[in-house]
């Protein structure tokens, strides 16, 4: 593949990670179009770009525009940019047709990851599932992605959409889980930390067995008096309550 | 401390973990009392130990005893055996009093870890939860857990049932969030290993920052377009969109 003149619109966390690794594999990031112009003029420093101060301003020749903004900011830049290279975002949930009036040639190209400016990422192990508005679009994405990633798949925009609420329950609701473990250890004066090996077990778990086949627990083994006695001690903390009935119901649900 | 005599009831995960590290810490394994006589002589050789048909055939003068077997039968274990030695059980639910028939010295010696026979698993990482029926005892225990594990706290029955329940929200709860996110993954014929580097992020990420700190997606972002799509897409599992909305909420008044 060569080497493509990239334009970026967006300077957060996902538009970082995406311009240093398309500039290691030997593309050029051209401008940083963002909200923040100070985050725009951070990120154009470190992979050697211009600063656009509005996506109107954006070069009409790139090969590739990267749109990495929010979801309800998509639509509001792909009305704003007319051009002749290929479009793509890098959401998870927006559909590629909402790119459909700025170019003929549009995508998605999506990182299953969840990202941090200010952590570096062994980006070649991060999933990316793709999609293109026609065949050969998807194939040039395809081969875009394989050139930073490992784990390139295709995906339409229905079922990248189904991976990302997916996502929500593999990452935002096991967060959840571990902050209310945490908020019940501390009320009992123990620290958080004491249940990290836990955490770690459990995660080094589904690397080997299905979360299916490696579940353990009173829900799993249908031990009603721990159940019912865990019950009646979060009556304090109604919420947490019913979610721990209706996790065990849908744990005995699953066996 | 002086090398102790130690007899053991049961010869699951526990029993097996917790009589290896007593056996390398200089401690000797009198004797194996469980259920399965397989399991009791498989252990049994592992720490060069006789095997008991029966807890009536335990020693009567071992210094600790070390019931590691399910809530339930603790009950049953404590009822049939009288001693002079420290009687402790391993779980997290299971108060100190109900080995109060058995001997004078009771206690809990309860490893804060989910463990599985066959995976070594190091003890010095394992948080231990300590109780005894007198400070002697509890100091006692605590001097012996500390020649296991650098994680070694006090705690009285009514928070070890807390932080059982907190274990249940961060290694059980966390697992079926999994479960979901790989059977929403599967259905769109991607697969579940996808989702891997997420999840270990998501775990990097409570080891630096607090989890109510860590959060991120849509209900973080009260993202109501996305949780709205989301919710609807879920309709074909009425139990996930179900723990679905309860659990956005349920971030959302965290917030």
């Amino acid at each position: 593949m060569k080497s493509l003149k990239v334009s970026v619109v967006g300077s957060g966390n996902v538009a970082t990670h995406l311009s240093k690794a398309l500039l290691n594999a030997g593309h050029t990031i051209v401008e940083i179009a963002g909200r923040s112009p100070l985050n725009s003029a951070a990120l154009a420093k470190q992979v050697n770009a211009n600063v656009c101060n509005t996506v109107k301003e954006l070069s009409t020749n790139s090969d590739l525009y990267l749109i990495a903004v929010k979801d309800d900011e998509i639509f509001r830049v792909a009305e704003s940019i007319q051009v002749n290279g290929i479009v793509v975002h890098t959401s998870g949930t927006t559909a590629v047709d909402v790119l459909s009036k700025s170019s003929k040639k549009s995508g998605v190209f999506y990182p299953l990851q969840s990202f941090h400016k200010d952590q570096s990422m062994d980006i070649s192990a991060v999933p990316f599932l793709i999609e293109g508005n026609t065949p050969e679009v998807e194939g040039k994405l395809i081969e875009l992605a394989e050139q930073l990633s490992n784990h390139v798949s295709r995906a339409t925009s229905a079922n990248r959409k189904k991976v990302h609420i997916a996502a929500v329950f593999a990452n935002n609701f096991t967060n959840h889980m571990m902050r209310i473990a945490a908020e019940l250890m501390e009320k009992e004066g123990l620290e958080f930390n004491l249940i990290l090996p836990l955490i770690q077990e459990t995660l080094d778990k589904v690397k080997i067995h299905h979360p299916k086949d490696a579940q353990t627990g009173p829900a799993k083994r249908n031990d009603e008096k721990v159940i019912q006695e865990h019950l009646s001690m979060l009556e304090p903390y109604p919420d947490y309550q019913h979610l721990y009935a209706l996790l065990t119901k849908s744990i005995q649900k699953g066996n």
